[in-house]
C-alpha cells in the first residue's frame, strides 16, 4: 500500500496557469468575458486614473469558428499613459510584476488579470501577446509579441521593434483565444454598458461580430469632468498586523524612535496622538526602533489594532458622486423615481471605504419578485456570482413592506463601494464579502434611499386618495349649491362655482 | 495630475498573505475553523492514503482571552507516514512547495492549505510553527520551530532537533493563532462531526475549550477496513491544452514517435486508437517529435480535445461506497428511510471523477421547507458557500412534487464527489462549480435516490389508503352479516367471522 511522496515546488506562473478557474477563467464563455475585463480596466486605469478622458476602443474578431469553439482576436485601444518599454514584457507576461501594489483604489489589485488572460490565450491558441505602446512625453512607438514562460516566471520576448509616434499615444493590446462568442456576447455587451454607466466621462467604442457581419456599440461621453483621481495613502494603524509591521520596520533606520515612525508612516496620526497611544500603551515615547525584540512588535501590532485611534476616513478615494450616479441610473434604467446616497468614508480592518446607493423605482423597470441588483466596485461593474455578494444579503434581509414596497414591484438597488482595498471573494472580482462594516454601511445607504422611496409613495397614496376623495365630493357639489340656492335663494350655478374653487384651493393648499 | 506608476514584483508567499482571505482566511472565525481543517486533512491524506487506519488528535487551548480574540494553541497528531526531515521545512513555510502536485484524487490540491494557516498564526501571534515527525522505517523523531521569510518565500528554521522515537510514528503540528473561538467553536465541532461521517474508519479525538473548562469528542472507528487508497494515473487526452503538451514533449527523447508518446502518457490509449487517432487527425504515425513546430503542437492538442477517445473513467479514484455511506448517514440523521446510489465515473476535461449520494427521510430529522444539504468532496466535509454550491443548484432546480415531497418535509441530501481535479470555486474549497458533466451526474444520482423515495412515500400512501378502507368496511361488517344470516338463515357471528377473515387474507394477500 505504502506509496512514497514527492515533494516539489510549483511555479508561481504554473500554479496560477493550474488554478485559473479562481481568477474566472472557468470556462469557454467566461473566459472571453474576464479577458475583455481585464483589458478595458488596464485601460480605464491607464486614462481616467491620470486625468485623462478616456477613449477606449475595443475590437472582437471571429478568426474562425469550430462547433463550440471560436478563434477570437480581442484588441482593447486606449489613450492612456503608456508603459514604458523596459516594464513592458513583465508587465504582460510575469505574474505578480504590476504596478498597483499600493494603498490606493484601482480596478486592478491583484497584478494578475492581464497575465491571466495571456496564460489563457496562450494554453487555448499558443500565440502570443501583442502590445503596442507609447508613454506619455516618449516620442516613441514600441511593439512587442511575447509569451510567458510557464516555468520560470519570465517573459519570452518574440518580437520588438521601435517607431516613430504617429500621433498614438497609450497601448493597445491584442490577444488571441479560443472561446465561446455566441454565449459569452450578452454578458460582454451588458458589461460594456455598465461600464459606460459608471463612466460617463469616457468614450467607448465596442466592435463585435454578430452573425455573419458585426455590430458596433458606441458610448459618447457626457462630460469631460472626471472624478478626481484617488491617491495612494499612509495605512491606518488599523490595518497592519505583526508581519507588515516587522516589514516596515527593517527598512527603516534602527536608531529612528519609534514615535517619529510611527507619525510618519501611518495615515492621520501626528505627535501629540502618537506619543499618547505610546504612552498609554507601555511603550517610551523615546525608545528607538533597533530596541524592539520580535514579540515586541507583536505587542505593538496588537497594541495598534485595539486603541482608539480616529477611524480611517476617504482620504485617497475617489466615489462617483451622487449626481453622476443618477445621470448613469436615469439613462439606462429611464425610471419614474430615483433616490441616490452618498455614505460619509467608514472603514475595516484599517482600509477607507466608501459605499454609494442608488435606488430606482417604476417608469421602464419592470416589476419582479425581488428587487434587481446592478453592483459596482471601484467603478467596476460586478456582473456574476450575486447571490454571494454583501448587497444580495442586505436587500434580501430588509422588510420591503416596511417602506410601502409590495412585490411584484419595479424596484431596483445600485450599489457602488470603492476602498484601497475591497473585500473580494475571490481573484475573479465578482462579489464582495460581507464584512460587517461594509454591510452596515451599505444597509443605511439603502434604508436611506428606500425612505425617500416610501415618501415617494405615500405622497402618490394621498394624491390617489384625495384625488378620489375630490371625485365623490364633486359629485354632490350640484346637489348641495342647489339646496343651499333654495335656502340663500341665490343662482345655483354661482354657488356650484364657488364651491369647486373652495374645494381646489383646499387641495392645492396641501 | 499626472502620477508616476511604479512597477514591481510581490513574492509569491507576499501574495497570499496579502490575498489570504481566498484561502479561508476571511476573519478570526473563520480563520480558526480553517487552521484546524488544513491540519486535520493533512493527517487523514498522510494515513489512510497510505493504507494506515487514522488515529487523529485535535487539541484546542485557550492560552489567553482578550475581549474578541482568544489566543489559541492548535495541535493536530496523526499516526501517518511522517515528513522526510529534509522536506519538514518547506513543507510547512515555503508557500507553492508540496507533495500533492500529482494527478491523484487528495484532500490537499492546491499546496497552499497548511501554509496559510502558519502565515495566518505568524501575522497573529508571530509565534513559530513547531513540527514533531517521524517518518515511517526511521529510528528518529525530529523537532522544528520555523517560521517564513514572507519576502522571499523562504523557510526560517528557529530550532531543531533529533532524538530517539519512542514509539512515535507520525506527525505533531502546534500552531498559535489569535482567533475567536466562541463563534468558531460550533462550526469546528460541526466539521470534526462530518469528518467522522465520512471517515468512519478513524479514531477522531478532539478537546477544546467550554466555558472554563474543556470538553472532549471521541470517534472511535466501527471498520478497519480502509476504502481502497487513491492512485496517480496517467491524463486523459481531453485534459492537456497545448501549454502542457508542449512542456511534456520538451522532457521527451525528440526521436520518438508521436505514437509512441501518444500511447505511454495518456490513460487508456493503446497503440490501435491512437494510430487511428493521428491518421485521422492529419498526423503521420511514424512522425517524430523533433518534428513538431509550436503550430503543430496547437493543432495536436486542440485535436485531441475533439476526437472521439474513450472517455475517462474512475481510475484510481476512491469513492466511499454505498454500504459505509449509508452507515455513515444512519450513524448521524438516524432517519426513518435512506436511499444511497453510487453513479458509474463520468469525466469533465478531461478529469474523471464519481458522484455518490444519499437521500435521508423522516425519523429524527426535523421537518423543513427545503431540503436540507451535506456536502463531501473528496472526503472533505464542505460547510460553507452552500449557496454556490452545484449540489445547491441541483437540488434547488428539482420538481420534489414530482417524487410525493411537499414541503415542510424531513429530507436531507447528502452528497460526495471524488476527482483527481475537483472544480472548486476558491482556494478555501468550500463550493464547488456547476460544471455541466457534474451537474448532470448529481442531478442523476439525486434524482435515482428520490425515485426510491417516492416508492417509500406511495407504499406508505397506499397502506395508509388500505389501512383506511379496511376500518371503514370493518365497520360495516356487522350490519353486512346480520342482513346476510336472515337470508342464509345462519349464525350472523360465524359470517361476521369468516368476513373478517376474509378480508385479513386479501389484505395479507397484497
Amino acid at each position: 500500500m505504502e506509496q512514497p511522496e514527492t515533494f516539489r515546488a510549483l511555479g508561481v506562473a504554473e500554479f496560477f496557469y493550474r488554478n485559473r478557474a479562481i481568477a474566472g477563467f472557468t470556462n469557454p464563455t467566461r473566459s472571453v468575458y474576464q479577458t475583455i475585463r481585464e483589458l478595458v480596466e488596464n485601460a480605464l486605469d491607464a486614462t481616467e486614473m491620470h486625468g485623462i478622458p478616456p477613449d477606449i476602443r475595443v475590437i472582437v474578431k471571429k478568426l474562425q469558428s469550430e462547433s463550440d469553439f471560436d478563434l477570437l482576436e480581442i484588441t482593447v485601444e486606449d489613450n492612456g499613459i503608456g508603459i514604458p518599454p523596459e516594464h513592458v514584457p513583465r508587465a504582460f507576461c510575469s505574474v505578480l510584476y504590476g504596478s498597483k501594489y499600493v494603498n490606493r483604489q484601482s480596478r486592478g489589485v491583484f497584478g494578475l488579470g492581464v497575465k491571466m488572460a495571456v496564460l489563457y490565450s496562450q494554453l487555448t491558441t499558443g500565440r502570443p501577446v501583442k502590445v503596442v505602446t507609447s508613454p506619455l512625453g516618449d516620442p516613441a512607438v514600441y511593439e512587442f509579441e511575447m509569451t510567458i514562460d510557464i516555468k520560470t516566471n519570465t517573459p519570452k520576448v518574440l518580437k520588438k521593434s521601435v517607431s516613430r509616434s504617429n500621433n498614438f499615444q497609450g497601448t493597445k493590446v491584442t490577444l488571441y483565444i479560443e472561446g465561446s462568442w455566441g454565449s459569452a456576447k450578452s454578458r460582454v455587451v451588458e458589461y460594456i454598458k455598465r461600464t459606460a454607466i459608471i463612466a460617463p466621462y469616457a468614450n467607448i467604442y465596442f466592435r463585435y461580430p454578430e452573425d455573419d457581419s458585426y455590430r458596433i456599440l458606441r458610448f459618447s461621453r457626457s462630460t469631460t469632468e472626471l472624478p478626481p483621481a484617488p491617491r495612494e495613502v499612509l495605512p491606518h494603524p488599523y490595518g497592519v498586523d505583526a508581519e507588515r509591521l516587522k516589514s516596515m520596520i527593517e527598512h527603516e533606520e534602527p536608531n529612528k524612535t519609534l514615535l517619529r515612525f510611527i507619525t510618519e508612516h501611518f495615515a492621520g496620526v501626528g505627535r501629540v496622538t502618537a506619543a499618547k497611544f505610546l504612552r498609554e500603551s507601555g511603550f517610551g515615547v523615546r525608545r528607538t526602533l533597533r530596541t524592539l525584540k520580535d514579540k515586541d512588535i507583536v505587542r505593538l501590532a496588537r497594541a495598534m489594532k485595539t486603541w482608539k485611534w480616529k477611524r480611517p476616513g476617504g482620504e485617497g478615494l475617489s466615489p462617483l458622486g451622487e449626481e453622476i450616479l443618477k445621470l448613469g441610473i436615469q439613462e439606462v434604467l429611464k425610471p419614474e423615481f430615483i433616490a441616490t446616497t452618498c455614505r460619509p468614508p467608514s472603514s475595516y480592518e484599517g482600509y477607507g471605504f466608501i459605499v454609494e446607493c442608488g435606488l430606482a423605482w417604476g417608469g421602464a423597470i419592470q416589476p419582479a419578485q425581488t428587487p434587481s441588483i446592478i453592483r459596482f466596485a471601484n467603478r467596476i461593474p460586478l456582473l456574476y456570482d450575486e447571490n454571494i455578494d454583501v448587497t444580495r444579503k442586505v436587500v434580501d434581509k430588509i422588510d420591503w413592506s416596511t417602506y410601502k414596497v409590495a412585490f411584484p414591484a419595479p424596484l431596483v438597488v445600485v450599489t457602488h463601494v470603492c476602498s484601497t482595498k475591497l473585500p473580494f471573494h475571490g481573484l475573479g472580482k465578482e462579489a464582495i464579502a460581507d464584512i460587517p462594516e461594509l454591510e452596515h454601511e451599505i444597509e443605511m445607504a439603502v434604508r436611506d434611499c428606500a425612505r425617500r422611496l416610501r415618501e415617494h409613495l405615500s405622497r402618490i397614496e394621498r394624491e390617489t386618495r384625495h384625488i378620489r376623495r375630490l371625485i365623490t365630493i364633486k359629485k354632490y357639489i350640484p346637489i348641495v349649491a342647489s339646496s343651499l340656492s333654495s335656502i340663500l335663494e341665490t343662482n345655483s350655478k354661482d354657488i356650484e362655482d364657488s364651491l369647486f374653487k373652495m374645494l381646489e384651493a383646499r387641495r392645492h393648499g396641501g
